[in-house]
């Protein structure tokens, strides 16, 4: 027997029960994004390298998957650059095609590629796996999908309100109790200006996450060290104290921002959020949480996060306003909004709440037994009428042991085995057995269909 | 600006109308799949190059994409080995992995990995992308999906008759006429052995196909200089004037085959699968075709291609039996049978014959007009209580010129537009416009619903 083959480190086999599952989530949250109206699109797994290199850093220039040229790969690359060994340079002429590594920038490729074909505001939702050749740990993937939801070419903040209300119903639909954390990139500029901090916005901002872990005092010392002035540490303060209901936290922002003109928008901007997602209702907690500062380059307003209320578990959703998706591709001036959601912490979430409904690992309802030629024959067209009928059905296709089918019939799960034996050929009857009491009762055709649709 | 940016060749966006074609349409074989009992899986878009290599002959090698190995990938290439530019052997050095080219393949090395985990007979179904480095041309693309169902571990011909029946139930749901052309491998090799030319079985069977085209005479002549005696020609005029019923072919096949056991296995095999797809019924046309010969080297049994019967188009959907799916990877003797719905193909049918619904194009069943932030907000009220009641819906964000957004519900081919204006505010009152006759009506929230619903 030859070596078990296996597949590269960091991607993912999904069985059936786990597509099964998989499905559920993408199938609430692809039904929620239809309800409000976003639209699908999807782009190719290959992407030409000039539109992802530069987008995500040195670094994510490096975890970029690179397709080697068709042909002859080495055709443009001469033998002194080839002993040179400069991977960089080497990589770009073998190398024209890289996978996708998010569908943000594929999409921003889309709507400059698109752009008269498209009414602008454009709402998209794309679910598609991505790939990062970054190194695998656990919850940590080379290949993994992405569900994302953007609305470009719109100002309005209802769009951040009806992106809430989404992320709201799709986990209340889900099961999974949340609370949304909600920020403005603008408030963190105001803070860092009213302070006389301006360039120290990232130093702050992880000071202000850290508050609750490691206290006052020791936050303090941090930003001293980042090189903070007494004063700007002082004038921090209310910032870093900041508790109480979201009214209450504005009210201290807006004392304190007061001065800040793009501080000031920032608060506006947050009280026209929230005051249209409390109009429009939501299940899960909407939190204003000025620590929350993810992708603190790329967004320019409302910066969304989302956490499972019941597990310890990262982001399982996020997002925000941006200005500039396009200008990279020559299309400036296109702001955005945009969610996405993590379909693989959401499944495990999922999981370790066990909130998938326990019928998903079934492969059908009617699992008809294989009693020979004669009676499977009967028994292929009760399973065709029962196929018409929407009743999913199959029929063992061997003649085997009774055991053996039986097992069969266990290990898929199946609600409901039918007999069609010898005694009931010639006439409209089949056996029933209810697989979780036990019960047998002999149906008509017309019977068992009404019985089980 | 910059130069617009582009896609690599071969490669496709899928706008948001052909999304939702192309959803029609995999939906509608999803439904089927699971109405049979397939149980979806999905593997990693990459494989090991070690899992792909060799499985699709020396000119599939060339089509394989194939990844560069991330960070140092000259690591194990010599500068002798480098400047000495043998690309297939640089190829190796240089990369480990490759994009999937098939799901067979996929679906082989899946089935040994995971075999103690897997009840036999085992029945997937898998839609994914698969991506070949072929020269692009029209109706031919470097990735394209592919939507495959096998039951493997199981030789019932009953397999065959229902996944003929699964055939005829998707093409009936799409609306296409379909014939459905079958063959057998044994028959072909019965044919062969019969006539004393079995090493000639291509030859023999491209001379089949060809007689409605160019005539007997001209095939002879074909067959002569391919090497046949003159008795084998004669031999195998009866195949070549093959023609009327099913059962009228079936029957000179049997006489002619009489004396190869491997022929009559093959007329055997027929019989049974056609007897048992008539027993369950079928809407579209079914034909034995003894020039049928897809797959001729992996194909072991019944061998089935389906055509569209009102567009000149080649195959839509083609499968077949065959012996060792998985011996290549160390597991012999596992047999199976398998179809591909060729889903491109199925698109274009579609649109030829306008089989889509006509409503495929609308984003939502309802749209708000933007009044101003009053206004807005009891609409986002109204637009979450019809979500709530599973209709889709959505507010404009913006208070734009009425002109812009009728423009764009219009766009967006939305079947009603909801007017909340100033006079509508603190009543439970909505206006209702259908778009198809330009009746206006004024409705209360709950009577909106009713209606739509």
């Amino acid at each position: 027997m030859a070596q078990k083959p296996g597949i590269p480190k960091g991607t993912r086999d999904f069985s059936p029960i786990e597509m099964a599952r998989r499905n559920y989530i993408f199938d609430i949250i692809k039904r929620n994004f239809r309800l409000f109206g976003y639209k699908q699109i999807e782009t190719p797994a290959m992407e030409n390298l000039s539109t992802l290199m530069g987008k995500y850093g040195e670094e994510g220039d490096k975890l970029l998957f690179k397709i080697q040229n068709s042909g002859d790969f080495l055709k443009s690359c001469s033998d002194e650059e080839l002993v040179g060994h400069n991977l960089v340079k080497l990589t770009n002429k073998m190398c024209e095609k890289g996978l996708r590594y998010d569908l943000t920038v594929p999409f921003a490729r889309f709507v400059v590629q698109h752009r008269n074909d498209l009414t602008m505001p454009f709402k998209r939702y794309q679910i598609q796996p991505v790939w990062r050749a970054d190194r695998p740990q656990k919850g940590r993937y080379r290949e993994f999908y992405q569900c994302d939801a953007d609305v470009v070419g719109s100002d309005s903040l209802l769009n951040e309100a009806e992106l809430l209300s989404l992320i709201d119903k799709v986990f209340a639909e889900l099961g999974i109790n949340i609370v949304v954390k909600i920020n403005n990139r603008k408030i963190l500029s105001g803070i860092a200006e009213t302070i006389g901090e301006a360039d120290k916005i990232v130093d702050i901002t992880v000071a202000i996450d850290k508050i609750d872990k490691i206290g006052l005092e020791n936050v303090n010392a941090e930003l001293r060290e980042k090189g903070l002035s007494e004063e700007a540490i002082s004038r921090l303060r209310p910032v870093l104290e900041l508790s109480g209901t979201n009214d209450e936290k504005l009210a201290v922002m807006a004392e304190m921002l007061k001065d800040s003109e793009v501080g000031m928008k920032g608060i506006a901007e947050m009280r026209e959020v929230m005051a249209a997602i409390d109009a429009i209702g939501h299940k899960g907690e909407m939190q204003i949480d000025i620590s929350l500062a993810r992708g603190l380059n790329y967004y320019t307003g409302t910066i969304i996060e989302v956490k499972a209320a019941d597990v310890q578990i990262g982001s399982i959703t996020g997002g925000g306003r941006y200005d500039n998706l396009t200008g990279v591709f020559g299309m400036p001036g296109l702001s955005g909004v945009g969610i996405s959601f993590g379909a693989d912490r959401i499944y495990d979430v999922m999981c370790q709440l066990e909130l998938f409904p326990k019928n998903l690992g079934q492969s059908v309802k009617v699992f008809f037994v294989n009693f020979g030629q004669k009676e499977a024959m009967q028994s292929l067209r009760y399973a065709n009428a029962l196929r018409e009928a929407g009743i999913s059905a199959q029929v063992y296709p061997d003649n085997a042991k009774m055991k053996k089918q039986m097992s069969a019939a266990d290990s898929d799960n199946v609600p409901y085995v039918a007999f069609v034996g010898e005694s009931e050929l010639g006439k409209d009857a089949i056996v029933l057995k209810d697989m979780a009491t036990g019960e047998q009762t002999t149906l008509t055709l017309a019977e068992l269909i009404e019985k089980l649709k």
